[in-house]
């Protein structure tokens, strides 16, 4: 890593890789001999155009994601998503939600205003800490979709398999694991994701939507939520998040140079492993997530003590760790530990913890 | 300005001050010894709160915004501005619209959805080269608010005043002369504007609202687009658009710097007068919005051809001069040269037509 860089493990947005910030600190005054930067770009010049197209192109190849699907790069972030899947797809019918997590549920709350919404499966009960098994989920029979989050930022829990939804459209949230793991698009029908995690910086949704899902929305729909009005006019109904899109071309060229989402998904197991071994062969810090359910991104634990918690954070954050504190939800620490953290800052974290432990058990 | 940097007359995303650019450089690893750059940091950490906190007092200074408004950052730029007010205000009821050019017409249409839009004024039969007087506005005696695009980007055409609406919320569109000359908030119920033009970098509107006008909206409203939502989350309901928000606060940071909105206005007149002074002494080109009507921000004129048109814009470029071509639905030149632009920009730019025009006469 660069001289003076953070070992940041903020949940998002979140570190990015040292070569996408050298190329974009390259570029900043006068990009590609443009003699302008690409934040001045217009949207409708062949300059940026070229941009925007290599971004899509190169996604594509990266997630391998089939020709029937359509790319696009929205406003509103994730948070836009929830309410755009219902206001395009529910249509005032019903569809099941399966709530494994605060931005699961918000997800569900959203859709309510726009149609009937079936909680498949809640897992407030054991405190989001358990992915559901296929067993487990209560899908209707009438759903228009089946919706879930596929990695749990705030509990650091992740689906390892999909449900098999017979045929009713599967829609993810992968606001926090995509492009960290190898996933068959084909699986779904729409998978949407905020950029500031794995994708980029903050002000950008990608959604990837096969397009026979694409058809007239609720007429209620604000255009820039209309899955329709985006394709008709490739992203570009409004000026895009030009910036966001650019950073989002260079992280998945850093992909596609590293060796593809094969090597990222190996890297990541890599790194998770260092961490849950660790977490597996001691007792000071308890893990939050069940051990089948545990996500690769984000790793949350607890110290005996809330205090511990807090002086746990501190230190780390003299040690050049930051943004350890867990989620007020969950409490406790949190690593996160997207495809830009570096296998140093997570063998430096497991070295700090085991000394904390040590001095603090 | 910078070596190798061009002129760049797009009409948005557009220039950025040199200034802006510099600092945004060399705070792009290592912000204010952070170890991150602002790309990379937690929306809710204290040292992006600080940026956030920072932009808004320096936008509420220079801006002169009164107490009893709130600044809101939220996604969706402009477009989505046009959804929002309408389904947070219009409440089924209905609205004046005023129609002087493209984005006045698609915010109308935008507003339809939710409620009934009185059409005011439209200056379809004058191709949009012209201001309304108030004697010529049918304002509606029960509307919710009347809504007006004060500079229109695509015609060249601009407000030089503003409508006495009898106590009736007036609501503008500043997406393209915002910051670019004094106003008096007092005067408006809401003011919105994309960033890309005047404030920065796309992916970001800025909303100033009056407090009272705050309240339950639509029921169908996303949670995005909520400006109750949006209040209550300090504009972090999800994660804002964290760079653009930072490049805004650089922007106003130089607008403050160089003297604040008074300085900005006074360069801005100087660099209008010179090339509306040099349209009105020639009769090669053809300025298209009538003389009292005129932008401070966008010029738009034609050449005797559409094949000079195209000539034109061509060699302009040649010459280090870009993004001349006018818009598809006035066609000829526009040059926007908004507060980035230098004297000398459009020192050159006049210098370049008044050659062009000698051989091409």
């Amino acid at each position: 890593m660069m001289k003076d860089r953070i070992y940041n493990f903020a949940a998002g947005p979140s570190m990015l890789p040292d070569q996408v910030l050298e190329e974009i600190s390259e570029e900043l005054f006068n990009y590609h001999s443009s003699g302008m930067s690409v934040m001045e770009m217009s949207h409708r010049s062949k300059g940026y155009l070229n941009i925007f197209n290599e971004t899509k192109d190169t996604l594509r190849r990266v997630m391998n994601i089939p020709e029937e699907y359509e790319i696009l790069f929205m406003h509103g972030g994730a948070t836009g998503q929830f309410a755009a899947v219902a206001l395009n797809l529910l249509d005032n019918g019903e569809a099941d939600y399966i709530v494994t997590g605060n931005f699961a549920k918000k997800a569900a709350k959203e859709a309510e205003k726009y149609g009937t919404v079936n909680i498949a499966y809640d897992g407030k009960d054991n405190n989001y800490s358990h992915i559901p098994e296929e067993s487990e989920l209560a899908l209707s029979k009438d759903a228009r979709y089946v919706h879930l989050c596929a990695n749990n930022t705030i509990y650091g829990t992740e689906w390892n398999y999909f449900p098999d939804t017979h045929g009713v459209p599967l829609i993810a949230d992968m606001s926090s694991d995509i492009l960290s793991r190898n996933i068959d698009v084909s699986k779904f029908a729409l998978i949407y994701a905020g950029a500031q995690k794995n994708m980029g910086i903050a002000g950008l949704a990608a959604v990837i939507i096969r397009k026979d899902l694409i058809s007239k929305c609720n007429p209620m729909t604000p255009q820039i939520l209309s899955y329709e009005e985006m394709v008709k006019n490739d992203s570009m109904l409004n000026t895009p998040s030009t910036f966001s899109i650019y950073v989002l071309g260079k992280v998945v060229k850093w992909i596609e140079e590293i060796g593809g989402i094969a090597e990222i998904e190996k890297r990541n197991k890599t790194k998770a492993k260092l961490i849950y071994d660790y977490l597996d062969s001691q007792d000071f810090y308890k893990p939050h997530a069940e051990k089948a359910s545990r996500s690769m991104m984000n790793v949350t634990f607890t110290t005996p003590s809330p205090e511990l918690d807090e002086l746990f954070a501190a230190k780390a954050l003299e040690e050049g760790m930051s943004n350890l504190k867990g989620h007020r939800l969950v409490k406790g620490i949190r690593a996160s530990i997207y495809n830009a953290m570096p296998y140093e800052g997570v063998e430096k974290l497991v070295e700090f913890m085991d000394r904390f432990a040590k001095e603090n058990g």
